[in-house]
């Protein structure tokens, strides 16, 4: 077997880094030999997470784009958003592929970025950014320096309707998302409102106004449309550690049985190595843990309600992330991840 | 002061009626003095629940309808749906007075009972039966021998809407309900789907083809907004103990600021001793243990979303009922419930 | 009747005050007129506490004690460990009485106050500072100007084992104390390690080399049993809220059947309107939300384990604070607490 | 590489069962080929075991020994206490080496079995079983044909007291162990006192009058001090789906400073793959889904407390399991376990 590629971690001391240093451990062609974050977040990894004792000895270090990328064969940036692109740049250039976390290589639509997040995006490397998401766009994802991790909410959103979209099958004014995502979506940020006497026992919505997930679920599923289709997209927290359920609510543009829809949803996904087609709505408990995806579609009073659980930090963050590498790299796709 | 009022309970072990013993404990103008049950579910309370040892020694015996109004002055039912009906008249017939808890004197429109239930009402008796949301029907309730306690969803989701579609400005065809409840919500039935390990950090929907608290929101909302309302429901089940927060989407019939939605919620709510506008989307945790209803809307998107939070067991059950009780008996209308 | 009491909380934005004041609502011999804080953490109450918006319409203000106590009649103070002691002289030279929820009222031991936290105490006042226990002190609270309310964990372990100490039955030099405690014991504090992704699903030993409340168990005991009882004290942390069981080994300094050692616990506790002896051992969730003990003794293997659970925040704080109010103030002793 | 061994799995509805074929799906040299269960229980995994859709394509069946025994290689036992011995002597028949669960093959000493579980062992298997704790049998598992899988509890005590009982520096007499685990410990029964509300939110000690770990852990921990080890064990129950903390309370023979216990501890374990001597005491969220054990042991007041943190599914069940089927089967013995 030739030698381990050798793996480097930007933003290693956040939850869906300490995901994907669990996962890299079972994978055997590659080996973690760099990790880096915010100065004050350094120190051994045993001491930040101390799971990683005897298992993972390394110390996480302060570094940029440029220091990272001269110790790793691929990077990942598991950097907040408006951050990561500061990062990026200096990685690519050190000649290290990269799969960024983060939402600023996500939205090719002009002025999109900008609009959410305050400021003009990275438009030189945007240009070559491949959304990866491997269900749809696998073979793309194969050839790309550069991978857009896609966000937790919108993979759960827009592998719960693609089967829908591509075939023109939902009206695309009346798209509503109702998700629910358990609280490490919210990151290791020391909040008052992340304390666990404050989540424990509460569920909520948030973000009422408007959730910076939206414009990503809506550029996708535009495009898988051909159609502008707008969403209405709300989030809310539920007092668990992981998974993500969207509750999709869709109108048909044209009457469907049960059966159809099954069909449709089975024809896309049976030969998908990880998403499922269930019977009855799933629960995240299904998926915990895994890079699988559980999705049911449901025809009931004149609509098609879709139930599309995943795990956040798995298949919404650490898990697809290997999932592209493995594609990057000419691995098996579900290595690390079955 | 008056002698106490003596209290009976029907459907004693459920955790319904946990929570309504708690409330009468630290009532002073009544006593619980019999608990009646399924006979295999029959021993002393302190067993049967041992929060009670200590504060209320009694046991839980086999009664029926006439043997427990022997015993009291006012009857509680909390029995499922269903079952209820075989018992009230009894208590009726005792000359005590009746808050049910179950679906079977809620439904008042033709055949409404009939086509969710699989048999036919109580005809005599769901004639004269109240529904017991005060907010709305505070003056009725005064009066009533037999009072139908509103649902939890339904309590939810009714007083959600209420502002808006007392003054026609929903669309009647796009009532979009999306419920999340604690576990309680599924009662103290011993199944594998309700074991700890099943339950704790998931979430899931349930119930896709359609919940029979559909029915109940509808009808309701219908009477409220004078026009058929047709509701669209969904209910999840959350890892916690307690709680509901049902997510409303909903479309106004003419443009409406945030402004405009807040006053006229303020305008319906501010004197009602049990129900909150509030200015950011509520946690469940906020009002658990309470017989507060917690209500935001938004306006976003062309939409009002509703984020409405009570405790299931509480304003969604037994706090309700004492609500309903305390008017019923003439006692201040918040004894035992602040 | 009378008019009711004022009274004040400095503290208040920590959990036990938010307990205090829940209790405080359902006592109708008080209200509740003066809430402080640090000036960073002030504020509408209803935006530190959402439960309390329609139901406790005041701000936190930055007081100090002369300018709380100049507003009530009777003041909580809820303030941490090493802190209080300079609030308390300023309540109580304003006239107030004082009911102090730290350590620095509780430890009467020469020198053993300094040594566990670094400076001597506030010597007048701890002289005449009354151990606000009701089943040992109940008639010293009655007359006490200031109150050292116990901490939780001590609460939990002494009243568990004072029938045995009492009598001279337990060995003094093997006590060992195995608590757990829900996660609302930590306050509100903002750290890392109480976020709630770090609690969730972990359970943990913490303050392995000695923790603070131990001296406080030891001084107790040594004083019931008139000897040196020395007390080998272990906590640790549990993925819930709230909540304390004190698992206590001893063994006895004679041979005692189940028999003798239950009537022991009956006999002294069975007229204390707030502990329960059990026959089997208790969970804390049979406790949680209210003000009373469940104490289970079990003579097994030539030991006696005692089982003693309390709710921390309630029996083991502010329900605590308000029984000795009631006691101090001549109130019913259960007023508010049933 | 040679073909896969073939697995079968007696006992396949049970939680640990689940978490042996989510360990298995990762291991590159087996396939789970049949699954057995009671009649009652039987069905397509995917129904019982939602997660194992699309990943493990089979049907649970009335398996005896023989008819199991004929479909695979080897067989693991998960099946309860008292059960398993009427199913492991037919899978030895049929050939296959067998890893068992329970309890019926652990215990040597003469009686002892029979005091616990009230009937004769199957003598003639218990014979050549090896108890299966590789820390400490490596080489006698490498050989066996019946590995007696320790059990959870017993696993966390074992290795947590091994260094120092290995030398003679603990008391025999004074051994306590005060064990918490999740819930998952319970199993799939459907019992009331498991349903959600009722674990949720509560912290219990159970079995105070004597638990059948208790034996287990006295026999070992003799054997390995050559000395009547008296131990006294005392379980809990957390809320939580998985994990189990041990607190060991130790009296040393001999005066010992912190760095000489820390010394024995990683002479004994530095080479182990699953075992880490921690410096601060272990959450069981650090090992909860791994194999590893954290151990952490704490010089205090004159004893040695040692922390022993391990997943009760994993290292406490199908993890050692699966540990112990490497070493019979000649893999590596970390294989799909890191």
């Amino acid at each position: 077997m030739s030698r381990k590629l050798r793996v480097g971690i930007l933003g290693a001391t956040g939850y869906a880094a300490a995901e994907l240093m669990r996962i890299l451990l079972r994978h055997d062609r590659v080996e973690v030999t760099a990790l880096g974050a915010l100065p004050q977040e350094c120190g051994p990894l045993k001491t930040i997470y101390p799971e990683f004792a005897g298992r993972l000895d390394l110390n996480v270090e302060p570094h940029d784009g440029a220091s990272l990328g001269a110790l790793c064969d691929i990077a990942f940036c598991a950097l907040p958003h408006a951050v990561s692109y500061k990062f990026v740049p200096g990685l690519l250039a050190a000649g290290v592929k990269v799969i960024d976390f983060s939402a600023d290589y996500r939205l090719k639509t002009d002025g999109l970025y900008e609009k959410w997040y305050g400021h003009k995006p990275d438009a030189e490397n945007l240009a070559h950014a491949v959304y990866g998401l491997p269900e749809l766009y696998r073979d793309a994802v194969k050839g790309a320096r550069l991978v857009a991790n896609p966000g937790c909410y919108p993979t759960s959103v827009i592998l719960g309707l693609a089967p829908l979209a591509a075939k023109g099958l939902i009206r695309p004014d009346q798209v509503l998302v109702n998700s629910a995502s358990g609280t490490s979506g919210a990151g290791r940020s020391v909040k008052r409102d992340f304390l666990y006497c404050e989540v424990n026992e509460g569920y909520k919505g948030y973000a009422a106004g408007g959730h910076r997930h939206q414009p990503e679920m809506a550029e996708q599923l535009s495009r898988i449309a051909g159609a502008d289709v707008s969403v209405h997209f709300q989030p809310h927290l539920v007092p668990m550690d992981r998974g993500i359920l969207s509750t999709l609510w869709t109108w048909p543009t044209k009457e469907l049985s049960q059966a159809d829809v099954t069909t449709l949803y089975r024809d896309m996904y049976d030969k998908e190595p990880f998403v499922v087609v269930c019977d009855v709505p799933p629960s995240t408990k299904h998926v915990v843990g895994t890079n699988y995806v559980h999705v049911c579609p449901v025809v009931a009073q004149g609509k098609i309600l879709v139930f599309c659980a995943i795990d956040n930090l798995t298949k919404g963050a650490a898990g697809q992330a290997v999932q592209n590498m493995n594609l990057v790299c000419g691995f098996e796709e579900t290595k690390a991840l079955l």
